[in-house]
């Protein structure tokens, strides 16, 4: 398997002014394309500590990637210290210095001398084309080491990499590459989840499982190399039943599906409209469920009644329950689903009501502390329509954002729970 | 000055799975600090790479900070490897592995052998505390260099980067460092900020000034290096007061206060009740209002009616209104604040209608249209109470989630002019 590097040179990275997003852009593409990467490093506009990077990295790889320091300014010297570094003198492309002289005169600007600067590669290396920009990416065979140069700016880069570079590549590595799946599970810790299948991560290697715990949720990642994604898909299945298998009550969706987006199919499906009744989460949860295309289809809306008089007018949540059992309680939360789910004429409510700090906590009830109710109807045994209520109570972690996003991801996985 | 180095460790990160936004935050601060960063290096979880990398960085840097790799499962080797690295042991910290009893006793969750594993540092180190995860930030001076070992989830790494390292790498730094402060405005986009101030940018170094261009507001960052923070400040004063003169509609806070919170502080200065009427920003606002800690003082609630029939249910809007002008017009933006005020019996009403998109454009009114209403009672001029209504419309750019936070944005800048 080929390895490749990928070096981003910018003393705007090294001062943290952007985020280096090029290098993920990159790391992926070489994934997709079966190249293994074992480093990314960045390192500044400067020749010593760059050349030094470059000798270590035609020392570890095969494919050395760089990204950056080709403008037309004195402290863009990525080209000048790639052709150093692999011995070559730098040669005028006349075809880009032609280009330059047209694009400038296309847009009635001067061609500076340091323009001029960016017409020079490295001898033996190729030009690749670029629309957005002034300065070509530059490609190198030389001494079985493959090295690019890219311009920094995304756009640029993501441009050149589409058009030209990955088909070189390409043709380079042949054969077999990476293609993953996605399995989405909530309602368990990442820790409970490695119990349950540590003996499957253990004796598997094609396809591998990686665990990575998200906020409320736990992505597990399946990925086997394969030359087309049919056949990757069809290496992944057999394990993918087998997670599945148990993580029944968890696994709510693939990839990029997210869990409002799962609750959102299944009320489709079903013919649905939901109402949400909150408290503590402020509109979190209205607001996570309408992030879905389409949401119209289901949801009617949600009543956020966040001082107990709206719980008591809007909701019809009965006094004496707030005050025998308080504002933050199973029994207020039944309450405010209730009379959600009858306000709003809907057929499945679902309500939070909890502390999400940093204030407001007691010994009984800590911040932390969120109660939902979960009202829908349902026909009972002899077939008449009766409404069916559930409680759940949780102590969640975290900052008060941080509860409040907790608590809608809590209040999303009963419904989907529910539904499923 | 000092040198240090980032060491960002994750096979995440080389396959391209997540953006390593932790690097650019450790860059900044860094930077913040006066030292020097030259380079950052990301490695997976490979015992052999990672010691490389290490020992590569302990040559070169005075601070090596790495991020990553701290979790409880078996890939996550950076203690050890650091260990091993510097030629210490890893010895039990009693005080953590007490912390996870008490914390997973509290949560209810059960002390996997994995998370043993967490209380395990170099022998010398000092734990760094982490109120976000189960796994301790870790600091060690050894032979003349700091190693610090963060936790990978950029929540945990802050947290613990602005309680607890910053403290610990001041003393080691000394002398001048930068200081800032960052002045938020709203309201207007970055190039119009920047020709309103455009002279003083150019006219001024010491203090720098720098835009910083947010969703739906602009930071300007106004920093110099100083001994202490309150000669920066005095440093900064003047050029800061030139520009609150240009900006006095725009400026709504300083550092970290977001317009939320801006808003929220008037509303509790003047005795002010707060409801939302909401619509395509599905409860965002009201999850906005709330995240600032003790909103429950001036805020009632919101109603999100994102079906009409809860327009009419729930805030009164005729059906007329509705009929003839469409859901998405000033006149049911009116109409929203004027029933959300009645209805909560709130002293202040902001609502939004609008279109957030991909789906549900016209010619006449495309993706992006928001219209917005406020409703507040007012002494008219003879003293008598009336309700005043404002309404606003907009054109927002950007995907669903964008459009809802733009809206969000426009709703608390109407309201901060308003009460301010």
């Amino acid at each position: 398997m080929m390895r490749a590097e990928i070096v981003s040179v910018g003393t705007e990275l090294l001062m943290g002014e952007v985020t280096n997003t090029s290098a993920r852009y990159l790391a992926e593409q070489m994934r997709l394309l079966g190249v293994d990467v074992f480093y990314q490093t960045t390192v500044g506009d400067n020749h010593k500590r760059l050349e030094d990077t470059l000798q270590q990295a035609y020392s570890r790889a095969d494919i050395i990637i760089t990204t950056g320091g080709l403008g037309p300014t004195t402290d863009d010297i990525t080209i000048e210290v790639i052709a150093k570094s692999l011995g070559l003198p730098l040669v005028l492309d006349e075809n880009w210095l032609q280009y330059l002289r047209d694009i400038t005169q296309k847009y009635k600007l001067k061609l500076t001398e340091n323009n001029k600067k960016q017409a020079y590669i490295p001898q033996g290396a190729m030009a690749l084309e670029n629309n957005k920009g002034t300065a070509p990416g530059v490609y190198i065979e030389h001494e079985g080491k493959i090295v690019v140069a890219l311009p920094g700016p995304p756009y640029e880069l993501i441009d050149i990499f589409e058009k030209q570079l990955i088909k070189l590549i390409k043709n380079k590595v042949g054969g077999e590459t990476l293609h993953s799946r996605v399995i989405r599970a909530a309602g368990i810790g990442e820790a409970a989840l490695e119990e349950l299948i540590r003996d499957l991560i253990d004796a598997q290697s094609d396809p591998t499982i990686a665990l990575y715990a998200k906020m409320g949720e736990v992505h597990i990642r399946l990925a086997a190399k394969a030359c087309s994604y049919e056949h990757a898909m069809s290496k992944i299945k057999p394990t993918e039943e087998l997670l599945l298998d148990r993580l029944r009550d968890h696994v709510y969706g693939y990839d990029q599906v997210s869990i409002e987006e799962a609750v959102g199919q299944l009320l489709r499906q079903k013919g649905l409209k939901l109402v949400c009744a909150e408290s503590c989460s402020g509109g979190l949860l209205g607001s996570r469920v309408t992030n879905a295309p389409g949401a119209s289809e289901y949801f009617l809306g949600s009543i956020v009644a966040y001082d107990n008089s709206l719980k008591e007018n809007l909701l019809k949540v009965p006094r004496d329950i707030i005050s025998n059992y308080g504002a933050v309680s199973g029994e207020t939360a039944q309450a405010m689903a209730l009379g959600a789910l009858e306000n709003a004429g809907a057929d499945v409510a679902i309500s939070i009501t909890g502390i999400a700090g940093p204030g407001g906590g007691t010994l009984e009830k800590p911040v932390g502390t969120v109660c939902f109710g979960l009202a829908y109807s349902d026909a009972d045994r002899s077939g008449k329509t009766a409404v069916v209520t559930k409680i759940f109570h949780r102590l969640l972690i975290g900052s008060r954002e941080e509860v409040k996003y907790r608590a809608t991801q809590a209040a999303l996985y009963y419904l989907w729970q529910e539904l499923k």
